[in-house]
């Protein structure tokens, strides 16, 4: 007995010594600690019969008896036979028992779907997981150790899902150097010097993590791509992460650098329209497929921020694609072919573009609002992209920002198979150090109404294929995924991650859901911290626009890093790079008329949308500035004008971080220190950069209103000058800087 | 019963879900897994009474009790009074029976050394952890805990330690955008952007893991320096560090750009004669004191390889150090002034250095060899540096090499203080890839005798200061840490960092003991696996000098990033940074002609140590090709040609590696599988490198000799064509790769 109670402690120091360095991200699988919910488990659990025939069945059954061990504090056996409370898991090949089930039931999985059921099978009390592929058992696997980290109960269990997206994608912005283009979170994890002889252990976590929330491929290479990955050095190493992503269903893809028949290939031309250019990319895609026979395509950035396209050869879009998509299609791959496009005519050649690279000077149509060039660009090949070509449309018109309405493409081009481009890493929020809960922003867009088909054809729709009946679908989230040892650099980014992943498999989702299941896993399933924790979360964002860009404002960051405000700067190599160019702050007022007497944007959008916005007494303000130029003392809210309604904005985002930082503090006692101690750290930092925002951007914009703060405002510790002489020369995420 | 059973499972299952990812280095305290031994370390340790009346004695008490508990996996007091079996650590000041115990003694324990006793006081068996400093108790409590990790008994103390070198420093060359230059670990450790908000948990655990082995010192940034880390914004940031440092009595450095003054402080000139520039750094001085009272001071290279420095503006490296020295005497800080410097006037301007920077055009010494050149611009200063100036002299002539001998300078400035300069980071050594124990070469080094003062003059009593009657001693180890999990990349690279720290406290120590104790921490104490491991690690060295740089060849690598062989190099952009420049192969032989016949320098040493080189006949087989040029057929050993040993070298390198493979293989059963994972893939590309290196360079060599591969050897499997169209545009280590 002394002895037992000597092991016991053992437990204690043990576990104390572990830190929770978020290395585990929400797949913890820590000990029920609620002690009748832990009997009910082990009461329910006593085995599990899953034979593992291949790969992916294999790790599914290695993670299911790893969970449960841990997860119920018991040994799990792993049998043959049924018995009762025991967990039967398998497809129509691999177990009898499940074709038996599943032929008994009317579903339909597709080839990613499962089902989780309470059953009797030979008089036994088993729960079944059930999938048409091995994948899809997998899926199952995760979905029903969710269920237990989640703490729900799981006598009477009757699930099916499947997903409603075929590619769930992450696209890693990360170049071969391993600096990570807008990364915030060291660098990337992908060490291509020691691949293919040494197989990082997170390579393998990574899979596992994805694969938990049904993410099924991954773009390992930055869209500003570099052609050596396209090398055969480099595709070895490519296909030893294929190899070690595969039972795991995820499929790896590059980025096609458009040049590259010219870079490695010797060629002259990259003209798409060349028999020798189609010839290379054809026996490129061979060699590829020789090593990867599942390899999943192509992500390629062409004629956008100085990367090569068909433009440079008098091409279109479409021709680019479809050259692709032909390369590929034979093996079963796909080109997604971005469409954040944007005139560069304008500019003269081989001037600097905002992401570090150099352009080519190429024919595009000239706008004066940004906001429409993608749309002008892409809206007119509607229908001429072979089908295995997906156009990747960034959330919004213009980048990424705060909050943007969804892209006018998404209600545009009907006869075209478009894909959603979040970005997870959060370059316009907060990026290292700000807490951001993005489902929020997903949610948003993936529920606003294009109209196309009338009420209802919400981009949800447009994205799953729903509204126009694509045979292919998908949605790719910029990796928010460096080398830091909890894998994103802020513990909550991780939620983003995660959010991405969930949504991806089920937008009808809501933001809160997934806020509560991650906050289950990841910390704590006690609802003391829950409820705070999770309104933290679900005003994060609203939070952040308020202190960074509210009404509608938006690219106002410092040029190039995009860190902290610089609404003032007007000096940047082209128009649309300033700040000044998107808020036209003057005497008159501050905000784009994009209206009919301004640029007429909002004639991209359906009459229904249009008339949401087109109307600056009607339109929300959320949205106010990104379509007129209201004036200073407009009446925005009863009794308030524009300037005094941006004031309390501005005041509103600090006042809520500030909330953030009490509410938390009140956290310290349910979770481990640590981690609690990294949030609390950051969430100063945080204060202190709302904090910023706020002065700087009113004490800008206060030199067009001319008009005081009102009373009881805080008022800046600085003039503006010393907001505008602030450097960050380091800041990250762009060139060498981490 | 049976639920304290169920409570022992957990160890058991908490345990394996913890992997070993060597993040805890060798500070694992794992619980004794000895139960004879742990039984007797129980009964000799019941409490302990430590004061924690100061910063350092508080993490002293806080290690001690952790770590105890969890290796002896027992409850451990921390009690204000005397028992049986009980610690007793502490300084006279915090503790009246230390004071009692140390005046009693006879001991000499100046300001960082301690006392481990097993006595008897007021009628108690006790274990006495005494200093005379805070920080002495601090380095005795990792003492006494390495013994218990390491399963030494403990019933019999009686320790006295003291350093023997006064400041034992790890010199990050660390950028301020987080790229390291020659880093194979990741990026920086230091987050510059989210200092000083954000405290990474890693900062306090590498201050813990430097303290535990006696290191003092850090410089946080690259020789070639970035001014900003000197402005204000910056200094805070490292005043953070500090002041998480502190406690564990590690002062930071930081690196001076020596065109500071210009590039930050609006000055014309940074001439080191000139009042402004004078006051400029006394200013700067007073500004950082007053943040970081116990800042250690400046590490600078000046006039290398395109850092300015004082011969821009006609004034000696005397000039420039005494300069800092002035500034930095009035608060007590040092200036560690690098003599890695080498002739640069035979160069035009502008024009691109090795490590990346552009160079100015200063006067220096000419000459053909570039050897001679650190003593020849250092020796005619002998004498003229400030006591506050320490002269950092890399271990070897060149640079780092696999072999060197000992630098000449070591033996020439008997009225400088000098210091060494090791190279942990093993950017000559196998880079991420190759596992190399360092402690052979560093011991190599300090025991190599200068003859200075007759025999027996080492390099260590040149180091030590016990030679030349220094009052001021230091030596450095450029860091091979990054923010790799692991801190180190190769698992086998934390040894060289533990090797570093305990060197520097007592160069007595052997390679042999420190692989020994730091295999028992960092893997296990069972000899079934520590005699094998520790044969690896003590041949390794000599293993890595067979397959890349036998003989005494040296800077034969690939230009630039320093990967792979590349002995055909000829067209660098100086000759000397060609590697046809070091081995000066051709049809009558190879080697560099150093003696009188050549470029004498082999002059730069005491005649004694000359004789030991200077006779191609004697000289040591390890050195003839530093020296000698060498005919192919000259019989370097009984019935061997040059050619041939040349050969057999090589091969010999590379069945050692298959050799390390095998004895590795033997040893997954006792040890943990992740990292005996780790190194086994390692070791299979350490062997592809091995390989690559005999044959690239037997072939190139061959095309010299003309002789033909003694029978029995393994035949390349390329032809030397291949080996040389071999190119490494993304190996890690310069510029923004990782």
């Amino acid at each position: 007995m002394k002895k037992l109670f000597l092991v016991a402690c053992t437990v204690l120091v043990a576990v104390l010594l572990q830190a929770e360095d978020g290395y585990r991200l929400w797949l913890r699988y820590d000990k029920i600690d609620d002690a009748a919910l832990l009997q009910q488990y082990r009461n329910t659990i006593s085995g599990i019969q899953l034979e593992p025939s291949s790969p992916t069945l294999s790790v599914a059954r290695q993670e299911l008896l790893n969970a449960l061990q841990s997860l119920l504090d018991k040994q799990i056996t792993s049998q043959q036979t049924i018995t009762g409370n025991c967990i039967v898991a398998g497809t129509p090949s691999s177990s009898s028992i499940v074709k038996q089930f599943l032929s008994a039931g009317n579903f339909n999985l597709g080839k990613e779907g499962f089902v989780i059921r309470s059953t009797n099978i030979e008089g036994k009390k088993v729960t079944v997981i059930a999938a048409g592929s091995d994948i899809g058992v997998l899926y199952g696997v995760f979905t029903f150790l969710r269920l237990l980290q989640t703490h729900q109960h799981i006598n009477d269990l009757s699930i099916t899902s499947v997903p409603a997206i075929q590619n769930r994608i992450l696209d890693h912005w990360d170049n071969l150097n391993r600096t990570i283009e807008r990364g915030y979170a060291g660098i990337s994890i992908w060490n291509w010097h020691t691949l293919p002889g040494y197989i990082d252990k997170r390579y393998i976590d990574y899979a596992r993590a994805n694969a938990s929330i049904g993410i099924n491929g991954s773009v390992l290479t930055n869209v500003n791509a570099n052609a050596l990955v396209l090398t055969k050095e480099y595709l070895l190493k490519v296909k030893a992460l294929a190899d070690v992503f595969r039972p795991y269903g995820i499929k790896v893809y590059l980025t096609a650098k458009f040049s590259a028949p010219i870079e490695i290939g010797g060629l002259k031309t990259a003209d798409p329209l060349d028999t020798a250019v189609q010839n290379w990319w054809n026996e490129k895609c061979n060699e590829i497929y020789a090593l990867i026979p599942d390899f999943g395509g192509f992500l390629i950035k062409a004629n956008s921020e100085g990367q090569p396209g068909p433009q440079g050869y008098g091409r279109t879009h479409a021709d680019g694609a479809n050259m692709f998509a032909d390369a590929l299609a034979p093996h079963g791959g796909i080109v997604m072919w971005r469409a954040f496009v944007y005139d560069v005519r304008v500019q003269k050649t081989n001037e600097h573009f905002e992401e570090g690279k150099t352009h080519e000077h190429s024919a595009t149509i000239a706008s004066d609002d940004r906001f429409k060039q993608a749309y002008n660009e892409f809206k007119p090949l509607d229908g001429k992209f072979r089908k295995n070509v997906l156009i990747q449309v960034k959330n919004g018109p213009i980048d990424f920002q705060p909050r943007e309405p969804f892209s006018p493409l998404f209600g545009a081009m009907p006869q075209t198979q478009l894909m959603m481009e979040f970005q997870l890493t959060q370059e316009y929020l907060g990026q290292a150090t700000n807490l951001v809960f993005e489902a929020p922003l997903f949610k948003e867009v993936l529920v606003a109404d294009t109209y196309t088909k009338g009420k209802g054809s919400t981009v949800a729709k447009v994205i799953d294929g729903s509204l126009n009946n694509n045979t292919v679908t998908g949605i790719a989230g910029v990796a928010n995924i460096g080398n830091d040892i909890d894998w994103t650099g802020h513990p909550f980014a991780q939620s983003n991650w995660y959010a991405f992943g969930r949504l991806a498999w089920d937008h009808d989702l809501s933001a809160a859901q997934i806020a509560d299941e991650w906050l289950r896993q990841t910390f704590s399933n006690n609802s003391a911290f829950l409820d705070p924790a999770k309104t933290i979360m679900l005003t994060s964002r609203e939070t952040l626009v308020d202190y960074m860009t509210p009404l509608g404002l938006h690219h106002i960051m410092g040029t190039s890093h995009h860190y902290g405000p610089a609404p003032w700067v007007d000096n940047a190599g082209r128009a649309d790079w300033n700040p000044v160019y998107y808020h036209k702050a003057d005497s008159a007022g501050i905000g784009f008329d994009r209206t009919a007497t301004g640029s007429n944007a909002l004639s991209q959008y359906n009459p229904e949308v249009q008339k949401q916005w087109n109307n600056v007494n009607t339109c929300n303000e959320k949205y106010v500035l990104w379509f007129h130029h209201v004036p200073w003392d407009f009446k925005i809210q009863p009794g308030r004008t524009l300037w005094d309604e941006l004031c309390y904005k501005y005041n509103t985002g600090v006042d809520s971080v500030r909330w953030m930082q009490a509410a938390w503090n009140g956290l310290a006692t349910y979770i481990d220190q640590e981690r609690f101690e990294d949030v609390r750290m950051l969430l100063g930092i945080q204060e202190t950069e709302a904090v910023w925002w706020r002065n700087a951007c009113l004490l800008y914009f206060q030199t067009f209103s001319k008009m005081p703060f009102p009373a009881n405002y805080e008022k800046p510790d600085h003039d503006l000058e010393y907001y505008k002489a602030l450097k960050f020369p380091l800041a990250p995420g762009i060139g060498g800087n981490m």
